[in-house]
């Protein structure tokens, strides 16, 4: 079974990415039509989609989709690949808010026009405001370019129903991302409401249920369908801020830094809160949060994170929600060998150390 | 012809005005039941719309639908509504890109986010950098909105076409703001380019061509429609560029020294620098692109626009698109009493004080 999924998500990856390759060559060319300046924007877009992303999301639409009983999954490409470019979208303007110019181990659209516009602009300041500008543009383009790929090829009886999932998911994903952003300020451990939000959302509950729309599942799996994004994807959220402190830049391609510079609220810092000595409080607020943080203090913060028991609450939430998804899955009424798709599915995701 | 023409953009106006003002207290209360804090994001969005706006797309598309032969205008209000969704995102995410905090006479989304957000953070730049990150969310949300309502009611032999218009808009839109935007420090004479990306498509082509595909026009009066939206984009923005000097701050709504400040080079500039002399270059240089300018440095740069023709050469060059679109209007294939509504909405856009 392993070797199947692994060759299947391979052979997904491969389709994905070469329809969502010429997806944005074409745009290139279009652009270049119109102005270079502007071509520039889109070979910036193309740069970042190239050198990353694992294309998990229409990959899990694909595989929700095989599932549920769909069979065409050549017919659905472009439908599914729109949720990269909303992923890659989502991550654009999310690079702004959170001030990161690296992604993907590469400069991200914001890093690159720095590059560009410090030869016209001298002051530090102007340089950043009119890169992050080209960045929202990016970003814009990409939201558009999402839905014109969602409905491209889309069935007449799927499309209001595609769009609704869109909306649900971007409605979602922005509001978690503002309390995500205000949590930096407004301390209100919101840590999970936020990673139902910011991550189970549109990164989970959009992938699988848009293969249950494409699959023609019934009501009551798109039900089950959408409590087994939400688990997954909110356990998916803990291990992703594991990862953020406790991971390695050079597997995750993000800095294992940013997130405690941004003083990040994860549900592991709430637990830290709880479950730490004064001591241990006042050693940790020293350093949580503070901009160009050292190797030797990060790794203060992760003894502190492990020795009160934050990081052991963490991953027992995560084997948690792991099971309560594994319950559902059960519920699902399709044969175990498609079921196991789905097992599958949450290991994969859970499993993950980058 | 003229009073009913008021007549009926009053009606439509108001038939827009109540379907938005539902649209926009639904999300209010959809965001509420997540978290107060997103639910603000969605007020802020409502103050702003609430506050101005001449629903002028919309409007347009309505006229455009009737013009044609559309006689069901109440079943396609949310269809022509989206596009103000549309633009109130742009708008928000504009105001970032030129630092501007007001819209409408009220604080824009940025502005009314810097309120908030001084109660918790004492940097200004902090303050500014949230503010804005709020104003990327809310302009994306609007972006999906609008998409939403585009095709919601939409019947389904208009929805790729309806998607293809609005992705085009987007596409055109952002291209235009990036050059546009270069243009402050990349000096490349691109006006009238920037003009028809940034302008004339997603405010004239746009909305005229909704009208056509919604009436079902044929591809001979769809292509004329393109055509016509793009003459008079243009010129309207060449309109808005004298406002944006020559206006009045408390018709406008929108500050007159921004445009100054900022050094947009638009058509009119591009003409100061062909036919200005080099006494008139020099002293217009040191005021062109300064902040905070003063309001006798603004007269001064009046003068030196009226004096060295440039403020001529720009309303020549509107009275040509004008007989241009003129001339295409008497090339539709439509009854003299339809076609009189194109006559009145070119009058309506480039007779405008505000």
């Amino acid at each position: 079974m392993s070797v199947s999924i692994d060759q299947q998500i391979g052979e997904s990856k491969k389709a994905i990415d070469g329809f969502l390759d010429q997806y944005l060559k074409n745009q290139i060319h279009r652009a270049e039509k119109l102005d270079p300046s502007y071509s520039e924007l889109w070979k910036s877009i193309y740069k970042l989609f190239d050198s990353g992303g694992k294309r998990f999301r229409p990959i899990m639409s694909l595989l929700s989709y095989q599932a549920l009983g769909g069979n065409h999954a050549s017919q659905i490409i472009s439908t599914v690949s729109s949720q990269e470019l909303l992923h890659l979208s989502l991550l654009i303007h999310d690079d702004i808010i959170d001030r990161d110019y690296i992604r993907y181990g590469v400069k991200n659209i914001s890093g690159q026009y720095q590059d560009k516009y410090k030869k016209y602009l001298s002051h530090e300041s102007e340089i950043l405001h009119y890169s992050n500008s080209a960045a929202i543009l990016a970003g814009d383009l990409l939201i558009s370019s999402s839905y014109q790929l969602l409905l491209q090829d889309a069935n007449d009886n799927h499309i209001k129903q595609l769009v609704s999932v869109f909306d649900d998911a971007i409605f979602y994903v922005a509001g978690g991302e503002l309390i995500d952003t205000e949590s930096a300020f407004i301390i209100d451990n919101k840590s999970l409401i936020i990673n139902e939000l910011k991550t189970a959302h549109y990164s989970f509950v959009a992938p699988l249920i848009i293969g249950a729309i494409l699959a023609d599942s019934s009501d009551e799996i798109k039900k089950l369908i959408i409590q087994l994004g939400i688990l997954v994807g909110t356990a998916y959220q803990l291990v992703d801020d594991s990862l953020g402190i406790f991971g390695d830049d050079k597997l995750t391609g993000k800095s294992t830094s940013s997130d405690v510079s941004e003083g990040k609220r994860t549900f592991m810092i709430e637990q830290f809160y709880k479950l730490a000595s004064k001591d241990q409080i006042t050693k940790f607020d020293k350093l949580f949060g503070k901009a160009n943080i050292s190797t030797a203090e990060l790794e203060e913060i992760r003894s502190l994170l492990i020795d009160s028991g934050a990081h052991k609450s963490n991953l027992e939430k995560i084997n948690n929600l792991k099971s309560q998804a594994e319950e559902i899955i059960k519920q699902i009424p399709i044969e175990d060998s498609s079921k196991n798709i789905f097992y599958e599915l949450v290991k994969l995701t859970l499993n993950r150390i980058k």
